[in-house]
C-alpha cells in the first residue's frame, strides 16, 4: 500500500504562550476508507520524534511507517473497518509548521525564534485539521509515549470529539528523571558551536550534540535486559579511531550509528522545541489535580504499559487508570510482558493488536 | 582532622597493552596507624571520578574525603583500630599519574598517547605501593562502583595479600547498558571541538562535552525516587537564557551546576581512559569464567548492594555472591534498602556501618 503525505494549511494557531502563528502548514497521511456518518476514525499521534507517515509504504521514500506493523488491513487499527489520520506535530520538521519553517516577518527561518509550544498547542492544531476534514468525532485516538499525552490532553480538552482513547506507555506529566534526560540532551544539541544559537539553517547543523542527545535517547528506549539479548558484551572487530580510542563493543558502534543516522532526519531545533513541550506538560495545568482534568472526559479508555520500560515506568500509567476509575469510567488496564523496554510500543504487536483490536470493536458497536 | 596527600615514585609499570610507563606517581593518603606486625591496613578504593583523598579535613583544599562519614575514629572504617590508606588510581587527574601527566619522552602531557590502562594495572600500581610501604597482607579492601572491581581483582591477583574484600554496588563485568552510558559520555567529550583530539592542555578544556558527560552520570547516579523526592517537578524562578530556552525545572539547574563543576576538578582525557578501563574490565578475562577467577581467592568477602541502584543493579552483586559461594568462601550479602540508587554507597551510613564493623572486627580477630 503505498501512501502519500498530504498538507493542509490553516491561516493561524492561537498560542498557549500568547503568540499567534501564521500561517500553519500540517502534514498528514490517512488510510482506510472515511464511513458516510464519518464515525470511524481514529487519530494516531506519534511519540516525539515521529511523523505523518505511520503506515504503508512512503511514495516519497519507499520506506514504511512508524507503526505500519499496527495499522493496515485486519492488523490492530484496522483499515478495512476504520479511518485512520496521523498528522506531524507542531514544532515537528517533517512537513509540519516548525522552527525549521521559513516566518513570513523575516523571510528566514524561525530558528529560536520560534515561539514556545505546549502539547495543548499541538492537539489544537490537529483538532483544525480534523474539523477541516468534517470529522466531528474521533472513535479513537491512540499513542505511544508523547502520543499517549496528547490522547490524554484530547479527552480532557474536547470530551463531545473523543469517543476513546488508548494511551499507550505514556504519563499525565513527566518526573523528574524523564525531565533530566531531555535535559541533558539539550544541552548536548545546545553545547554543540554548530547550533550557533538555533541560526545554523545556512551551514552545517548540530550534528555532533544531536547525535550524542539521540544516543542518550536510545539508551532510554531499551531495557537492561534488552540490550544484554541483542548486544552483551560483543565486541567489534578492532578497529582503531585515529584518535587512539576504539570501538570497542557492538553497543558503542549501534549507538554512534543511531546517532548519526537521526542527524539526517531530525531538526535540532524540533528536538530542543518538543522536548521542552513534553516536560512542561502536566494534563492537570489549571484544573487544580489529574482527577479534576479527568472528570471532564466521558471517553472510553484502554491503558497500556510494558513491564521493563524503565522510562515511561507502569506506575505512571497506574496514575492515570485510578483517576479515571475514581470517575467511574470504562477503563481498561494491561501492563504488558516484555524484554523491550519503552520501545516494546512500537515492536510488541501481537498482544497490542488482540486488545486494540477487541477494545476498538467494542467501542464502535456502543458507540453506534 | 587534617590529611595530607603524600606522594609515591616508581621507576616503571608494565601495562597489560604491552607498554611501559615510566616513572609513575601515586597520590595517597592514610588514615590510623599502621600496628607492629602491620596486619591492620585497609585499602580503600575510589570510584571512577574520585581521588585520594578519602577521608579527614584536606590540608589544601579544606573540604572532607569522599567517604569521610565512613573512614575516622569509630566510623565503619574504625582508625582507632585500623590503618587505612586510599590512593588515587592510575590515568586519573588527581596526583597519580594519567594522561594529563608530562611524558618525558616529549615533555608535554601525554593526551591522547596516554596508553590504554586496565583496572588489573591499576591494581598492580597500587600493590607496589602497599609493598612500598612494606605491607604484606591487607586485612581488607573496599570501595563501591568501581572501587569494586578494583577489590574483586586484587583478591584474584593477589590472593596471599587479602585477608578480606568489601565490594559493594559493583559488578565483576559491565553490562551492555553500563557500556553504553559510559559511550555517550565519551562521545559528548570528543565532540567537543576544544577535546581537540586530547591535546587541550595548553588551551581551553572540552569544558561543555565533559559538562555534559557529567549530566549523564548524575542521573545514573540517582534513582527515579530520588529525584522525585529531591526535585519533583519544582520550577525554578524564571530566567530566561539569552538563547530563548529557559531553566524551567529545579532538577535541570542541578544538573547544569554538577555537570559544571565537574569540569572544574576532573580531566577530560582521565574520563576517557577511565571509562574505557571500567567497560573493559571482566574479571573473567584469562581464568575462562567468573567461577574460575575466583576459585584462586581465600579471603572473606561481604558483598553489598542497594535496592534502588539500577546503575550497579542487585542481580551483578548476586552473580559474584553466588560464583563465591560455589567455591565454599565465606561470604555475607546485603542487598540494603535505600531510594539513592548507586550514590547510596555514599550516602547509607548507617546500616553499612553496621556490616562493615562487624565484618572487619570478624576477620581482623580470625586472621590474628
Amino acid at each position: 500500500m503505498t501512501v502519500e503525505t498530504q498538507f493542509a494549511h490553516f491561516d493561524s494557531l492561537s498560542l498557549d504562550c500568547g503568540e499567534t502563528l501564521a500561517p500553519v502548514t500540517v502534514a498528514y497521511e490517512t488510510y482506510g476508507e472515511l464511513n458516510r456518518d464519518k464515525s470511524n476514525a481514529i487519530l494516531v499521534l506519534h511519540a516525539f520524534s515521529g511523523d505523518a507517515h505511520a503506515a504503508g509504504i512512503s511514495h516519497e521514500t519507499g520506506k514504511p511507517g512508524w507503526w505500519d506493523n499496527m495499522i493496515g488491513p485486519h492488523k490492530a487499527f484496522d483499515t478495512t473497518r476504520y479511518f485512520v489520520l496521523c498528522s506531524n506535530i507542531l514544532g515537528g520538521c517533517r512537513g509540519t509548521t516548525g522552527p525549521g519553517s521559513v516566518n513570513p516577518a523575516t523571510g528566514r527561518p524561525y530558528g529560536a525564534g520560534f515561539p514556545v509550544i505546549t502539547v495543548p498547542d499541538m492537539v489544537r492544531l490537529q483538532k483544525k485539521l480534523i474539523d477541516h476534514l468534517g470529522i466531528r468525532r474521533l472513535l479513537s485516538l491512540s499513542g505511544g509515549s508523547m502520543g499517549g499525552m496528547q490522547a490524554l490532553q484530547w479527552a480532557v480538552e474536547y470530551p463531545e470529539a473523543v469517543v476513546s482513547a488508548i494511551p499507550i506507555a505514556s504519563t499525565f506529566r513527566h518526573s523528574a528523571q524523564q525531565i533530566a534526560f531531555n535535559e541533558v540532551g539539550r544541552m548536548a544539541v545546545m553545547s554543540d558551536p554548530d547550533w550557533k544559537g538555533g541560526d545554523y539553517y545556512d551551514s552545517d547543523p548540530p550534528a555532533r550534540g544531536l547525535s550524542v542527545a539521540r544516543m542518550i535517547g536510545h539508551i532510554t528506549y531499551m531495557s537492561d535486559d534488552s540490550m544484554r539479548e541483542k548486544f552483551g558484551r560483543r565486541q567489534r572487530p578492532k578497529e582503531e579511531l585515529s584518535n587512539g580510542f576504539s570501538v570497542d563493543f557492538e553497543v558503542e558502534n549501534y549507538l554512534r550509528y543511531r546517532g548519526g543516522e537521526f542527524v539526517n532526519r531530525f531538526d535540532a531545533n524540533s528536538y530542543l522545541y518538543i522536548t521542552k513541550a513534553m516536560d512542561n506538560f502536566d494534563l492537570s495545568n489549571g484544573y487544580g489535580s489529574l482527577s479534576a482534568a479527568l472528570a471532564r472526559t466521558k471517553a472510553r479508555f484502554l491503558v497500556i504499559s510494558f513491564s521493563s520500560d524503565w522510562l515511561y515506568p507502569s506506575y505512571q500509567s497506574q496514575e492515570i487508570v485510578r483517576a479515571l476509575r475514581g470517575h467511574n469510567l470504562d477503563v481498561a488496564y494491561c501492563e504488558l510482558p516484555s524484554n523491550y523496554g519503552h520501545d516494546a510500543f512500537l515492536i510488541e504487536v501481537g498482544e497490542q493488536t488482540e486488545l486494540v483490536k477487541h477494545f476498538l470493536a467494542n467501542t464502535f458497536k456502543k458507540a453506534a
